[in-house]
């Protein structure tokens, strides 16, 4: 299927590994020119390298961490008149809810919620005069049904869903789309790491753990980051133009709920 | 991007005309091989015949109303596994609630829920035991936010939901999902019809009737049929197996939910 | 809180013991004359006599399975004005998705959504001629988040909630609201009775058994009729008449959906 | 309908005026000592004394914004072991959301967002001990369904909400549940001044300003502050305790949305 991608350029946050990473993949595949990022120099430059190889596409990096003002002017250095833009950036750690600090609040407000949105006010402006714009972001399966475990990072990441919402009804109009990408349990480092807690925790061996994790997802498996690369492509497309302030949960059939 | 289609085999119920066809000539593109249906020979045959003609595919055609048992042996007959199912008919008139006959409902029951449900019995158990199954129904944007005008067809369709939704969870372990595209004011016969209703009512010209259509979309504008059968195919992909039970909305970005 | 329900009437299908019985108790101890329907007739002689002893209200019997025209016909006769009216009945047999005939499926739409569909139909008009009424249906928690073993009762109830939000969109300018109450192990004999069901499958205790039925809920405890019954009536009072097209949960928060 | 509240105490935010106000005389009504605050001197005196005069509870004053951690201090001086608490507080700005600066989002997530839930804090391990605790927050219509206008607003209060989801399914299990109401043009002084600015805007009068108002409900009137403060009151009673994490929209019947 020709997405109507190449020659495009796309800012992606956080795309030196893992879920960013698979998203960057997908649409240079795809003919589009990236802005790579990370906070980690050698990891951008393995992804970059890796990109320009594969697709023959310009691929730039930038490294710093994205939810700074800093970082996002050189993002737009790097690229002035972003077609895509992917948000996307760690989480904050798991804290009981009981015992989560102003600060940390605060910090997770800004990281998840103010930065990205502030980012989204200096591309829109362009992007709605150009008349294309693919704005994603990625949160979490979480955001519709939040885990107490996880509140430092459901509150911020919901309420930037709220006002991508309301921003994505006023713009659409202009053929730029808004849309969200909810993971649940894809196949990253995070996922492995989180493997390895469990076999400490639990006393079990690698294959137990990774069967432990599959179980919880209806699917009985983990996701695949090409997987969730791709619906990023496809949200991307010029032929999703049709489809703003959606949801897209990829969370192997999980959520319980109709909506 | 591919898809991961090529030789699979696809039975698209109402699929000679409107949002159907367009899935099906999405799905075709893709190297899906195409059981046609409608209950017009004429159109069934010219779809068939375009369809073979412009991808090379297998296309097969079934004449008959998709909600009967006796056109679900028959669609089942040309083709006996199918890896891909597109569940799809035509709503009911519009009726103001108030005069809603009880074998209005029962009918609307039986073609909107009850039919399409059977279909899926009969089909699922294959598709668990090869591996792969994409169940696609099409519903409406109302289904999230229904029409007094349109109980007739709101009703059973979220009826249908709940029951796939439910279902969904169940089967997505044998990588055969079941998603639902909701669509509003896709540029189809049908809105073509609804213009001319509307230059009627108001006494306005094509343009205007045309004009008072997109204001009703956020995006100023009707969808393309190109558009949903794209979406169609994206939800059929190989790389689509993590997503099931969503109901993926294509309105332009109309809807005012956050979910 | 006086509800400002004294001198009202209503019609209580199913309202002879369980979930309907409590709400009959709620608005009669509020001074409701109530109209008390089930199929057995010494059941309903039973709660028509505690009822008026207790509160001093008239309480009718209407004995008959309240999905069918003839008892619609018969709760009409003894109540001509109704100001309340509670949809209630009970659910179709647990069944897999995959044996469902589409006789089952039929009964279940006309049980559970087209009968209760028509009544309203009866009631709507005389409401809104009078400027109050209050319409309360009682569906399920599963209408939220269906279950694959009750997709009978999920489909057709979450149908019916479909019809009743469109319909209430257009009738509370007249001070008549529908609301859907959502019951999940409301401690009623359904709840004893798969009690016993669990002693018998598990080979455990009654206390036991309860106790595993407790720990299904997020409160870590059945909910109480009376409690289920009081929602009732605060949904039914004269200062709920800005409440309308809500699906309230007793669930005991168990819900994961954040709405 | 006996709330069973009667010697409970209730700490209640921005109480002193509107929806506030309107919730502290119902639960006082109730038999419900209370903890009036405003940040206007002469606002809570005024209500402290109408409510002490009318019910002969206990009314105490707390004056200060009650967003900042001194007047949680003070708050909790004023009443150490709350049974009842309203999270409530005024709305920031109307803005666009291309204006939005970064300190005016950190100011908005501190307020609506971050101060209530530091609070909460306080609160819950007390209430979790004594086995009662009713919390409930004000947000808004607009978290279902956000307006392109109040993001400032709608962002931070849907982050709360998601927080207060995931927090309600830990303790309701001790009896403490934590629900919100959503309200929409309920008659408060802030509709009469909108009033006033549709006057000004449009160039009509009161009456047809009023009239503007109405018409933009189903209802076709505005809410009553009364009502608002029962369905606060009926959430918070005893018979209460089976529901918690709910979203109960007051708002005339106008959502669109199934759920």
């Amino acid at each position: 299927m020709d997405l109507g991608l190449a020659g495009r350029s796309a800012i992606l946050m956080a795309s030196s590994r893992g879920l960013g990473r698979a998203c960057a993949h997908s649409v240079a595949r795809e003919g589009v020119n990236v802005v790579i990022n990370g906070r980690t120099a050698a990891d951008v430059a393995t992804t970059v390298g890796e990109i320009a190889a594969a697709y023959g596409v310009n691929a730039l990096a930038v490294v710093g961490d994205a939810t700074e003002p800093n970082t996002h002017d050189r993002l737009l250095e790097a690229c002035g008149q972003p077609d895509i833009v992917l948000l996307n950036g760690g989480g904050p750690p798991v804290t009981a809810l009981a015992d989560i600090e102003p600060e940390q609040w605060q910090d997770a407000a800004q990281r998840l919620m103010i930065s990205p949105l502030m980012f989204v006010q200096r591309v829109v402006p362009g992007m709605r005069e150009r008349r294309f714009g693919r704005i994603v972001a990625i949160t979490s399966a979480m955001v519709k049904a939040p885990n107490p475990a996880l509140g430092l990072s459901a509150g911020p990441r919901l309420g930037m869903t709220a006002v991508l919402k309301a921003l994505s009804t006023e713009i659409v109009m202009d053929n730029v789309t808004i849309n969200q990408l909810l993971p649940e349990r894809i196949d990253t480092e995070r996922q492995q790491y989180m493997a390895r807690l469990i076999m400490e925790q639990r006393g079990v061996t690698w294959d137990e753990a990774r069967a432990a994790q599959a179980a919880m997802i209806k699917a009985q498996r983990l996701g695949r980051p090409e997987e969730f690369g791709d619906a990023f492509a496809f949200l991307c497309s010029t032929q999703a133009g049709y489809i703003s302030g959606q949801n897209l949960q990829l969370d192997g059939g999980s959520y319980a709920g109709v909506f």
